[in-house]
């Protein structure tokens, strides 16, 4: 084992609150808000119902850990499963630039479930959240951009972010992280195929991350084993399913570099992919006093990695790939002036002016934002307009990104933007849980959390 | 999708028992009770109690389905899981040569839990297991050397395996053995890395496999769409894990090929890859009429994959690593003259005779027993006796194979043995499972094969 993965696991079995900057304790209950609202929001919708049954037919009847979009309680593990279906489906949930990592959808609801299983306080989860966020960034930063290409990290990443998070709840020593990596990281799987046809498997990969991840925190507490150097190993994870994996970021700046403020809030309901450009064509239309109709051509340059998520989306066939899809994206900041949940739901399949514009819209690669990237997801795009000028617009910093970020105000009108969308609290509810969240370090029971109405 | 992953999928689809060979049928019957033997052969070994406590966690005090090694009942999922774990400990289920998988240890956890969730008979059981056989056995070969190389195809292509088993007991047609395969070609993980450390992950894959191979079938029944392409895609399972996928692997001879009779029997309680060279020595020395202290050096010519997952171990740590060392089971053939459960729990660690003998095994890479190697597996030994003297042991289908089978009556002595060998069961017991296992076709209750002493 190198001694970067050493570091890293030393790192876990040592990190405490009291170390803790003011600035990650916050974020963390920014995060944590951000999760809630966006797991909430999914209530009702395919394929949510499906983990809902699955979990009431083989889990208990009723256990120590809550289910968000139903209300009822379950064992920690259907817990963390239907949790963790739920928080990715509406794509409005955080996402770390460089490791291409949606933290909060695997993290939290493994930490959550887990926390309240084992009688933890809002303190602790807090604390195994951080762990949880720290390793799983540099683990995805470590895997890097080939291991991206073919594998959802989200899902493959996910399944070690969860573990140590819910190992960091059980206050495991090294040896323990150790094992729990190796027996996390031989679970890890999602693959980037079901993207095309949109199916339903983002929702299953971000499920089974969060249970599989815990599972594996309860198997190290009970004394399995796991590989001692799954991640670097010869036949680990890098071997496996990365081209170009680099041990440093493993360890980079452990302790100093709080890894969890760099995430960035999502502002727009669509695939992070497609946000640089959308920030970058409302700027433009907003300085150039643009209209969608004035629009003739828009060719947006972009990194790789869009490429390759968006490439195969063409004419989207639900929802749910609509958010994938570069063109419908630009088109609905064209015609509406944003790209909510609404905006998708109510305009991203029906109206023609939106598949219009969709078919105006071309990708291509640039090498400054290429290269740039996953660092930096820089916006640039160029419109050509009816009358024949072309004009271009550029954007350094997506909204929502750290330099960029959402004030607490504004997250908490997104919080009740995305409950409202799907009637999963009302007003009242709302308020209750934003209290809760906001006072998360001074909570003792968090069965609150999930309880529907406790807090009103 | 390609003819071969549509042929596959059709095949599944129109599957019937009637269109079964008696001996296809049989051999079912055959392999099932060889599995029940490896299962139930684990009880109270580690690390299959911390899986029993898992599932008492996180699963229903009680349920449908039959965990063998305690005798509980649980939700089909849990029971999948816990037996799914045991079967593959001691190292005597099944192995299929040419995909090197061990379809038993996966699909037979796997539709046994759903059968008895859904109430199924034993013929419907036969023939959800021959579908995943099928199934497994060809997308193994497909993903080839290359995927076996890093990756645990028990584990990866397992979950298939055991996936597609448990969709056939719930009679999908063909478009709900597509997305099937999508779910359950995404979840699949294992990494050999755990090998070189003795880790407990072994078990962990199997119980995976066979659990979340289960979740994909009843998520798949509830209406879960997947990946219509993720054996072949290009973000799927060959794009990420295999650098030598042969698609016309998928659909050969179906229907007339039933790669199910093609799989072999352990006889010696070890990794199937010491075997070839096992029987190898074993005839030699009978021949030769040798003791293990007349032999000064052995040198076994073997297939890469050997080196691959045997080479690691030098010095075994633990009873289960024993089996991945060849020294050790050559010392064990030699000074013993056999390699099974009693001898490797009582002397492969302890006696110094076979650490001894350890020491004179060398492995080379053999060129012809490597280019024989899947479809083939030989045994070539080149031994050099203390006098000086060097003789030559071979053969061509270590004991177990297809050419070289097990008879019923093997069989039995082997599950006997199995079962004495944990106490899991009492000879009258033992007799009442071969019985109902020999009439397995004409069952209509499966809960009597899990339940303890039922049969007494």
């Amino acid at each position: 084992m190198s001694q970067h993965t050493q570091a890293l696991t030393g790192f876990l079995a040592d990190l405490n609150y009291a170390q803790l900057p003011e600035a990650v304790i916050s974020r963390t209950e920014d995060l944590f808000l951000d999760w809630l609202g966006s797991a909430l929001a999914s209530q009702g919708a395919h394929p949510i119902p499906l983990f809902e049954r699955y979990a009431a037919m083989m889990g208990p009847a009723s256990g120590p850990a809550g289910v968000l979009v139903n209300g009822t309680t379950s064992s920690a593990y259907f817990a963390a499963l239907v949790n963790g279906a739920s928080s990715h489906l509406v794509e409005q949930d955080d996402l770390h630039n460089s490791s291409v990592l949606h933290p909060a959808t695997v993290v939290f609801p493994a930490v959550l479930a887990g926390a309240q299983d084992l009688g933890k306080t809002g303190r602790e989860l807090i604390l195994a959240a951080v762990a949880g966020y720290e390793a799983g960034i540099r683990i995805g930063e470590f895997l890097g951009r080939s291991h991206y290409r073919t594998f959802h990290t989200t899902a493959t990443v996910g399944t070690l972010a969860a573990a140590v998070g819910v190992g960091k709840l059980m206050d495991f020593n090294q040896e323990q992280f150790t094992n729990l990596l190796g027996s996390a990281g031989t679970q890890a799987a999602g693959l980037w195929e079901f993207l095309r046809d949109a199916a339903d498997s983002k929702q299953l990969h971000t499920a089974k991350a969060a249970a599989d991840g815990l599972l594996a925190a309860y198997l190290t507490a009970e004394g399995l084993s796991g590989a001692r150097n799954i991640l670097e190993g010869e036949q680990g994870m890098a071997a496996g399913m990365s081209s170009d994996a680099n041990p440093a970021c493993l360890s980079d700046g452990l302790g100093r570099r709080w890894a969890l403020t760099e995430t960035s809030f999502k502002f727009h309901a669509s695939c992070r992919h497609t946000h640089p450009a959308a920030d970058a064509l409302l700027d433009l239309m907003q300085r150039e006093h643009l209209r969608a109709e004035d629009i003739a051509r828009v060719t947006t340059r972009v990194h790789q990695g869009a490429i390759d998520v968006l490439g195969r989306v063409l004419v989207p066939q639900s929802v749910h790939q609509a958010k994938f899809s570069m063109g419908t994206v630009l088109g609905l900041i064209a015609v509406y002036g944003k790209a909510g949940l609404p905006e998708f739901q109510q305009h991203a399949l029906t109206d023609p002016r939106i598949s219009e514009f969709r078919d105006k819209v071309h990708m291509v690669l640039d090498d400054e934002v290429d290269s740039a990237y996953p660092q930096r997801w820089l916006g640039r795009v160029e419109v050509t307009t009816v009358q024949g000028r072309t004009v271009h617009g550029r954007i350094d910093e997506p909204k929502g990104d750290p330099g960029n970020t959402l004030t607490r105000d504004e997250l908490e009108d997104k919080f009740r933007r995305l409950l409202a969308f799907s009637g999963a609290r009302n007003d009242e509810q709302a308020s209750g849980l934003v209290e809760l969240v906001w006072h998360l370090r001074h909570l003792d029971d968090l069965s609150m959390l999930t309880r529907t109405g406790s807090s009103s």
